[in-house]
């Protein structure tokens, strides 16, 4: 008998159960009999709260596919990072007996920068005991801001709900024949990959947004207000793209510029579109709001990209195959394997090069005055939102999976 | 010959678009010649800015079609208020004139409040010259918040979003082990019809939200804070459903209570959902966050409602069997036949009786602590949702009918 475990970790995209799909799918093609899922990340895993996904897809055929309509993390998340297993090796050793325990010869990690931390720490534990259990890590994030994978799942339709809410926000901004400017706030702390899918609204000749700021480029007040008023001279509404990171060119989060205290003291980051709509608004004077797309943009499974949710579940199956032959310590990549006729692969590297960095927007693919994207830009992320993916309804709602085994409901 | 001319104007909807392809089905079949549209409402026809539907629906056999699934206005609004006929006659006699040069025998308001203030003068005024014109009105708006009709066209759209979204953002709030608020911020600043919809995600045993705070409720903060503390006493996340309109028990809105001055001495409304994020965050010193929904809910087409969209449609056809009959100065309406087996049918009522009134939710549709909604409201709410919009999509992204004919590019 040989069994496997599988977490997901970081932040919730509307891909990241797709993954968790294609790996359970792949691992009982494989032959694995228990498939764990840990509750709550590397949490679960300590805490010995586990459920089994076999027993699952064994009682419901249509598991798997549910499964993959289902946003955010099915077995929920942790933001725990484990310590270094050379200093600490006993959280390391607890941990192994009870992988020995539940006869586990595999470990597979979902999850962002901080997860793929946790599997390179585990695989380079598990190493030096000669351990027979291959970890693998699955990358995800709407960010797409991992390294050495051409794009991350979860950032395809994270893009796809940004540039259809701006097309859709753009129609509700031009119906008025007056002066008015309407920024919109993007997620992205770090990298300005979500923002610039804000440029694909601009197809059938939409002309919006006619400004992106991503935070490679230091933000500039003045620059930002002149290409403000060059447009009112030809348009009335003017859409602005600002990615929640920017910042100014000491490096200070333009949101903290503008941040207030309350009158207990606090200092409230009222956010980066706020703090430009207010100085765009004492500068100019005219119709000014912000939208701050907020954790719709990660968890609308309901604009999910096909292309997205697609190959999030082939790097789960991917992730299988790379256990299935005893390797470990890997992270599977996506591959583009043609720029024109979009086609990936999917490969593997080890996770140690991937932890822990920041794949920034090339400076080359923003335009010379930092207020745009190029056509590159534009080439490169098109075919990640192509295709739309059907849910079931019921009741006018789409359908779930329930997630009551999640802890959130407080034991007595 | 005979021709007819529609405005539409007032806020966006996802239904507007809608009930003017009703109408311009209906004026088709009724032997109209020309359908003309005025661009931004009553000022395109006191500024003679008007195009002609017939022509585009004879170049583009889809074109009926298209515009039902196109968001916002198609021909775009105005916010203008028409001046009492009887102290101003000058600008109904020019409009008279003008209406007389294209031999328009009816006009067709799709709007909300202003809209129907605008049919009731215009039709009182063509009464007293004794014009052949028809003036009828076509209801719509998100806050479902009009008299004499069961509710509004737009009204089921933006509630199966704000369902939607709220199912979403639950699975998203609940996959970290936890304590967390999230409030989310929806639209309706003196009913709370929109903000009631939250509650229809509470389906397949979700519990978000689990608070839901009406305009109609004086709103107490010491309340609030209670009702929060009871709750996370079983459970790790808490979500919050608020109005924008929520005031506290003196009619301040609870927004303004937080309004902080920025360095130009101008106040700031930082939103009721950021206001109550601080209120809660000081109180409770837990994880807690605030969504404004803003925007997108009125406007987010891909989420549409097809039971809404389709009484739009027929509601617009309505009104022009009305005019047909040479009635005048009325509103269609939506009647619901049957509160068990929904049905709907079609009437109308006099326009005069509509115009300037706010429908608020009724106080027994709200529990007696006044944080939630009765199985009355739910039973209500739930056949306006039902049924999915399936739009077209070129590239990744939902086509829409260009609207270059909106005066949003400045001529030179």
């Amino acid at each position: 008998m040989k069994n496997c475990i599988i977490i997901q970790s970081g932040g919730p995209t509307t891909a990241i159960n797709a993954s968790l799909a294609g790996v359970i799918h792949a691992a009982r093609e494989a032959g694995y009999d228990h498939i764990y899922g840990a509750v709550n990340g590397i949490v679960g895993v300590l805490s010995q709260n586990v459920i089994d996904l076999s027993e699952r897809v064994a009682a419901d055929d249509r598991f798997l596919e549910k499964l993959v309509r289902t946003p955010a993390m099915y077995l929920g998340s942790c933001r725990m990072r484990m310590p270094d297993p050379k200093a600490e090796p006993a959280i390391y050793d607890t941990l192994y007996g009870y992988f020995r325990s539940l006869d586990v010869k595999a470990f597979f990690g979902i999850g962002g920068n901080d997860s793929m931390d946790t599997v390179a720490k585990l695989s380079s534990y598990f190493n030096s005991r000669n351990a027979d259990i291959s970890v693998i890590g699955v990358p995800k994030t709407i960010d797409n801001d991992l390294f050495a994978t051409d794009h991350t799942p979860g950032f395809g339709s994270a893009a796809k709900y940004v540039a259809t809410s701006m097309r859709e926000m753009a129609y509700d901004t031009m119906i008025y024949p007056v002066k008015s400017i309407t920024i919109v706030e993007i997620m992205g702390r770090d990298s300005g990959w979500l923002t610039a899918a804000s440029a694909l609204a601009r197809t059938e000749g939409l002309p919006a947004p006619q400004l992106i700021y991503l935070p490679e480029v230091p933000f500039s007040v003045e620059n930002c207000i002149a290409d403000t008023k060059q447009i009112l001279k030809k348009r009335n509404s003017v859409m602005i793209a600002v990615s929640e990171g920017i910042k100014d060119k000491d490096g200070e989060y333009i949101a903290s510029a503008d941040a207030k205290e309350d009158k207990f003291g606090h200092k409230m980051l009222s956010g980066t579109g706020k703090a430009i709509e207010h100085i765009l608004g004492n500068a100019l004077g005219i119709k000014i709001r912000s939208v701050e797309l907020n954790i719709p943009q990660r968890c609308g499974i309901h604009l999910a990209s096909k292309t997205d949710l697609d190959e999030a579940y082939q790097l789960g199956e991917a992730a299988v195959l790379l256990a299935k032959e005893g390797i470990s310590g890997r992270m599977v990549v996506i591959e583009r394997k043609d720029t024109f006729d979009y086609q990936v692969g999917y490969s593997s590297v080890p996770v140690s090069e991937v932890a822990n960095g920041i794949k920034k927007v090339p400076r080359e693919w923003i335009n010379e005055r930092g207020n745009d994207v190029t056509e590159e830009m534009i080439s490169y992320l098109s075919p990640l939102i192509q295709g739309e993916v059907k849910l079931t309804y019921s009741n006018g709602l789409p359908e779930f999976l329930p997630i009551d085994h999640l802890t959130d409901t407080i034991q007595d």
